[in-house]
C-alpha cells in the first residue's frame, strides 16, 4: 500500500511538472507576441491555456482520488492538499499567459506597450518565464535554493511594476489612454504571475523542510 | 463518528458564512471608501482583511484536520476539499476588497474615478455587495436559486467592466493617465470580486445538486 502511495505522488509530482513545463512555454510565448505583436503566437497561448486547464483539472481528480483510496495522514495528506493549491495557482499562472497574449491579440497590429516603457516591460518577460522555469525545476528536484531566486525575482518585479506606475503617471508619459490601460494591466498580469510562483515555491519549501512559515499566502 | 463528522461539516459551514459575511462587510466599505474618499473606512478594510487571511488559513487548517481524522470519502470528501478551495476564493474576494480600498487611500483626498464613470461603479459596488451578501446566504442556505441571481449579477457585471474600457478608450475620456489607471485598476477588482463568487456558487451548486458540470471553473 505505502509502495502504491509513493508511486502516486511521483505521479502527481510529475504532472505538476508538466503543468508547470506548460505554463514556462506559454509565458515565453506570451511574452514574444506580446513584444513582436505575434497574433499567432498569441493564438496558440490562448488554445494552449485549455490544455494547462483540463491538465489542472484532471490532477485534481487525481488527488481527490489519492485522498479518497490512500487516506494518507500528517505529511502525506499535506504533500496532497499542496499539489490541490498548486495545481490552482499554476492554472492561475497559465491564465495570466493568455491575458498577457489577449492584450497582443487586441493591439495588433500595433505594439501594446509605447517605446519608453519596452525596457521595463522586456526586463518583466524575461523574468517571469525565468521564475517559469525555476518553478519547473523546483518541482522537479525541491532544490530549495530556486525558491530564494524566485523569491528575489518576484522582488524585482515588485520593483518594475511599481515603475510603470511612476511612469504612466509622470510628467513625461504621452501614451494614449490605451497605452495606458494596456500598460496597467499587462504589468499587474506579470506580477501576478510573478505572485503565484512565489506561492507555490513557499509551499515546496515547506514539504522540502517542514518549514510552514508563511507557506499559506 | 458519522455524528461527529457531521458536526465538523457543519463546524466547517457556518465558517464558510463567517468568512463569507465579512467579505460582505468588506467590499461595502470598500466602495463606500472609494466613492466617498473615506480614508479611515479605507484604512478599516485595510486592517480588516488581516482578519479574513487568518480565518481562512485556521479553516484550511480544520479542514485538513477532518482529513486527517474522519478519512472522508465520495461526497464527503468531495465537502471538504470544496471548503478548502471556496476558502481560498473567498480570501481573495477579501483580498480585492482590500485592494479597492487602497485605490481610494492612495488617492485621497481625490476621488478615485472621474464623473463620467461614477455611474458604472456606483453599479459595479452595489452588485459586488448584492453579490457577496448573495453568496453568504448561498452558503447558508445552499439555495441554489442564489447561485443564478450570482451568475446573472456577473453578467451584468461583465458589460459593466468593458463599458469602462469602452468610456476611457473613447474619444470623449478627458481623464488624466492617474484617472485611466484607477478606472482599470478598479474595474478589474470588482469584476475579479464577482467571478470568484460564481466561482464559489458553483461549487455549493454541486454539492447541492451533485451536478459537477463547470464546478472545476
Amino acid at each position: 500500500m505505502r509502495e502504491v502511495f509513493q508511486q502516486e505522488l511521483q505521479e502527481v509530482q510529475e504532472r505538476l511538472v508538466e503543468i508547470s513545463g506548460l505554463v514556462a512555454v506559454s509565458i515565453e510565448n506570451a511574452t514574444r507576441a506580446f513584444h513582436e505583436s505575434n497574433v499567432t503566437l498569441a493564438e496558440q497561448v490562448i488554445a494552449d491555456d485549455d490544455k494547462i486547464d483540463s491538465l489542472s483539472v484532471s490532477l485534481d481528480e487525481l488527488a481527490i482520488d489519492i485522498l479518497a483510496r490512500q487516506q494518507p495522514v500528517a505529511r502525506d495528506l499535506r504533500i496532497v492538499v499542496s499539489a490541490l493549491r498548486i495545481s490552482a495557482s499554476l492554472e492561475r499562472m497559465g491564465d495570466m499567459a493568455e491575458h498577457i497574449a489577449q492584450l497582443a491579440r487586441y493591439r495588433f497590429p500595433e505594439k501594446v506597450v509605447p517605446k519608453s516603457l519596452r525596457p521595463t516591460f522586456t526586463e518583466l518577460g524575461e523574468l517571469d518565464v525565468a521564475i517559469a522555469r525555476k518553478l519547473t525545476q523546483l518541482l522537479l528536484t525541491e532544490d530549495v535554493t530556486l525558491a530564494e531566486e524566485i523569491r528575489n525575482d518576484d522582488d524585482r518585479i515588485d520593483e518594475l511594476h511599481l515603475s510603470v506606475f511612476d511612469k504612466v503617471l509622470g510628467e513625461t508619459w504621452k501614451g494614449a489612454p490605451a497605452d495606458t490601460v494596456d500598460a496597467t494591466l499587462a504589468s499587474r498580469y506579470h506580477e501576478r504571475f510573478a505572485d503565484h510562483a512565489v506561492s507555490i515555491s513557499k509551499k515546496v519549501l515547506y514539504l522540502a523542510t517542514g518549514d510552514w512559515v508563511g507557506a499559506e499566502a
